[in-house]
């Protein structure tokens, strides 16, 4: 792989920090305080199916994902659930806002190697704005970083948005992440380079069927393999 | 006024278009809703307290407030409000999400010829990122900005960053907006410049006393008058 980039991009969730179990964790407990009304497999299907609705007007993040379990409930229990248990939905949702950040291993070491070799280092996620850069800030990695975009989306377009905000050429251009869907497919689609490190889980909504011949692009197992593969001792 | 600005940035929300009037609207809506509960004036003031209490939690932007607005129905109700009413606030929410944008007058052809002299102009703005991005493709206006900057807040460390972010001095930094407190006295606190354009009505959170003696700082009563501080025609 080529090593002369302008700026290397890294995901937050899931390639930084662990945030997936967290959300699983939130949704099996949602699951448990709704089980009068079906079991979890039925409630977690109904949850899925409301957030897939509601995707495209509240976006990504926690806030919205806590609107619809809300909305959700209220589906589920035809209208009769008991209002407390949507104030501990509530509360479930500020419980994750607060939680400290677990950093992935390996992280910080790559981060600061690279960052003596003058790379400009940013990330580059989906999610609530705030919390994205509350997360980076109790993550101790602030520093490693240039700055956070936090992205609305991550398809070609807001790809795209990002190299024209950045003034850099795709070529200039390094993703790395968790997600073929989101940080590698459309980064390559546009001529940008990606390095995936997969996560030993995935999101529903972000699995996606590896595609062959994918230009630009490495698979590593763990972030610190990154390092070789820039040359970077 | 000097002229030589390398970046003029924009509030969106009643700097560019009609925003508070809508929250006013859904207020009172919400207010009418839980009328069983309080007059007015005391549910806005609950509702009012939740937010202050959530804002470091959840920021700006509409899903916060929804957040907000089911949290207080629960409170005043002490978990009596019928579920039905929780569905249709967070209805309400939806509604505000997809409403048209009315621009202020005056917007496009101000934007249009600032944008023929070369000036780089960007939105920065606070809200929900998908939100705000929605608005500026509704309100037409997307070709005239660079880029959008959704900030989690508008104090001078957030306005630090932005420029740090955008490679530029703070005396090469012109931020135009209708909120003395997050658009005007932070910017020219840490040396850049500011225009004032005061709106009809203002959050109470925004409101604030304007200080004596503000430096490169201009007040004008309508977004047209920035042409000729800027010497353009």
């Amino acid at each position: 792989m080529k090593k002369d980039f302008k700026v290397i991009a890294f995901d937050a969730d899931d390639t930084l920090w662990v945030n997936e179990p967290n959300f699983r964790n939130l949704e099996s407990d949602y699951c448990r305080l709704l089980s009068a009304y079906g079991p979890e497999e039925d409630i977690s299907g109904a949850l899925m199916k409301t957030e897939i609705k509601n995707l495209k007007l509240y976006g990504y993040g926690l806030k919205g994902f806590v609107l619809s379990m809300i909305e959700t409930a209220l589906h589920v229990s035809n209208h009769s659930i008991d209002q407390s248990v949507i104030a501990q939905i509530m509360d479930m949702g500020k419980e994750l806002l607060q939680k400290p950040v677990e950093l992935l291993d390996g992280v910080r070491p790559v981060l600061e190697k690279l960052q003596k070799q003058n790379y400009k280092l940013i990330v580059a996620t989906k999610g609530d704005l705030l919390d994205q850069e509350r997360k980076l800030a109790k993550s101790g990695l602030e520093k490693c970083f240039h700055h956070v975009e936090v992205m609305s989306d991550k398809k070609e377009d807001n790809y795209r948005k990002l190299l024209a905000h950045l003034d850099i050429e795709p070529r200039d251009f390094l993703m790395i992440g968790n997600s073929l869907k989101s940080d590698i497919i459309p980064v390559v689609g546009i001529g940008g380079y990606a390095v995936y490190v997969p996560y030993h889980i995935t999101w529903a909504l972000e699995e996606v069927e590896q595609p062959e011949n994918l230009e630009n692009f490495e698979e590593i197992t763990h972030l610190g393999e990154l390092l070789p593969l820039l040359g970077v001792e």
